[in-house]
C-alpha cells in the first residue's frame, strides 16, 4: 500500500467518525477505495417513517455521505467538502436486513465534483435497488475548520 | 374550526409521532395549515457532519417530510403519500438556534403531488434562507399500512 | 435610470441575441429587472413533442435561460455563467397561447448563484403553472469568450 | 427478430418522428433497443448559447427525450409516457463534432419508471461525457392522443 492510498482511507474514515448524525442513525462505514465509498445501514425503528420503512431522509443522509466521501478520497489533503445539492429518486420502500449506499465520482473537478450514489435495500443475500441520487461536491480550501 | 380542519391536523400530527426518525433527530412539528407544514430541528452535536454544521442529510430529512406533510394535509382520509423524488440546493451552512422547515404544496394532483421546502437558519431572531427543496409526493391507496 | 440599470438590462439583452437556440425556439426576452428575466414561448408544431404539447425541452430551455439571465443581471460586467445543474418539474402539459418562464434568484453567491424559474401557460387571459425549474449557475471570470 | 422486438423499435421511430422539436433541432435516432434508446445532435449556431457552446437546453431537450424513449421501448402498446421531472448536471461545456445521449431505464414500473441518460461530446473518435440526467417518466393509459 502506498502511503497515499493509507492516507485517503485514513482521512475519509477519521471524518466520518467525525459525523454525529451517522453515529445517531447506527450507520457504518464499508469498502473505501479511491472515487468509491459505501456506506451501510441497519433497519430499526429509530430511523423509520410513519409506514415502519427506513424514512427517506435516513436513505438520503447516507446516500449524500457516500457521495460526499467518493469526493473527498480524490481530493488532495486540507481540502475539504461541501454537498452543494442533491437530488433523489427513491424507486422502492427502504425494508430488509441492510440498507447499503455506494457512492462513485462520476466527474472530478477543481471546484466541483459530480457523484453519484446507488442505493440497495439487501435481504436473505440479494440485492435489489430502492434509490439513485446525484450531488454535487464542492471543494473548500482555505477556510478554517473545513478540511474534510 | 371544521371538522375537516381539524382531521387533517390530527391526521398529520399521528402521522409525525409516529416516525421515529423525527424523534431521534429531536425534529418537532411546528404550524399546520392546508397545504403547509413546518418543521424544527435544534442544531446539536448528534445530528452534525465533519465541521460541525447540521448534517444535509438532517435538513433534507425534515425537508422533505415538510414537503410530504403539505401535501397529506390536502388529501382525504385514507390515501397516504410516499416520496418519489426530491432535490436539495444548500446554499448555505446549517448554523443558528434553530433550523426552520417549511412545507409548502405547488400543485396537488391526483397521483403526484408537487410540494417545496424552504429551509431557514434561525440565530437572534434573524431568519436566512439555507436550503431550498422540491419533492414529488405520490398518493397511495388501498395498501394496507400506507394510509398516512 | 442609473447607468448600473441600462448596463445589466443592455448586458442581458445583447447575450439573449446571441444564443441561436432561443432564436430556432422563436423565444423571446420579456420583462429584465435585478434578479429577474423573463422569457416567452409561442406553441407550434416546430417545438412539439408527440402527443403535440411544447417538447418539455424547450420549456426546460427557456426556463434555464431565464435562472441564468437572472443570474447574469445581478454579476458585474466581465463575469459570465454556465448553467452547472437544473431540475424542473413538470406539473401540466405545456398548452396554450404563450408560455412564459419567470426566472428570479433566490441566492446569489461568488461562485455559485441559486435561481428559480416558475413556467406558466397564458390562455384567454389567465395564466396557470406548467413546470418548476431551480439551478445552479456558476460564474465565471478570466475566460475568454466566457463574459456574459 | 421477433414481433415484439420489431414493435416497440417501430413504435420509438414513429413516435420521434412527430416530435417537431426534434426535427427543429437536427437530432436523429440513433441505437434503439429494449430499455435503451439513443439520440444524435451534431453542434451548429442554431442551437447554441451565447458562447457558442450547445445550449444547455438542447441537450436536456436530447436527453429527456432519450430516457422518455427508453421508458416507451419497454411498454405494451396503447400506453404513452409523459415526463414528470428530470435533473441534469453539465460537467464539460458540449463543443465536439456530435453530441450522443444514451437513456437506460433504471427501474420500469407501472405508473412510474426511472430512467437515466449519459452524454457525451465525440471529437476525432473519442467521447468525454458532458452531461448526467435522470428522469421520471409516467405512463399514461386511456387519454386520447397520449398512447406513445
Amino acid at each position: 500500500m502506498t502511503d497515499d492510498t493509507a492516507n485517503y482511507k485514513t482521512r475519509v474514515r477519521a471524518s466520518f467518525a467525525k459525523q454525529g448524525l451517522m453515529t445517531t442513525l447506527g450507520a457504518t462505514l464499508g469498502n473505501v477505495s479511491s472515487g468509491r465509498v459505501e456506506i451501510i445501514l441497519h433497519p430499526k425503528p429509530a430511523i423509520s417513517q410513519q409506514h415502519g420503512f427506513v424514512h427517506a431522509g435516513a436513505v438520503s443522509a447516507i446516500a449524500d455521505t457516500a457521495a460526499g466521501y467518493a469526493a473527498l478520497s480524490m481530493m488532495p489533503p486540507g481540502r475539504g467538502v461541501l454537498t452543494t445539492e442533491f437530488k433523489i429518486n427513491l424507486v422502492a420502500p427502504a425494508l430488509g436486513d441492510r440498507i447499503i449506499a455506494r457512492g462513485v465520482v462520476v466527474k472530478a473537478g477543481h471546484t466541483l465534483t459530480l457523484a453519484q450514489t446507488e442505493v440497495f435495500a439487501a435481504s436473505e443475500g440479494k440485492e435489489r435497488l430502492i434509490a439513485l441520487l446525484t450531488a454535487t461536491l464542492m471543494a473548500i480550501e482555505g477556510k478554517e475548520g473545513v478540511d474534510d
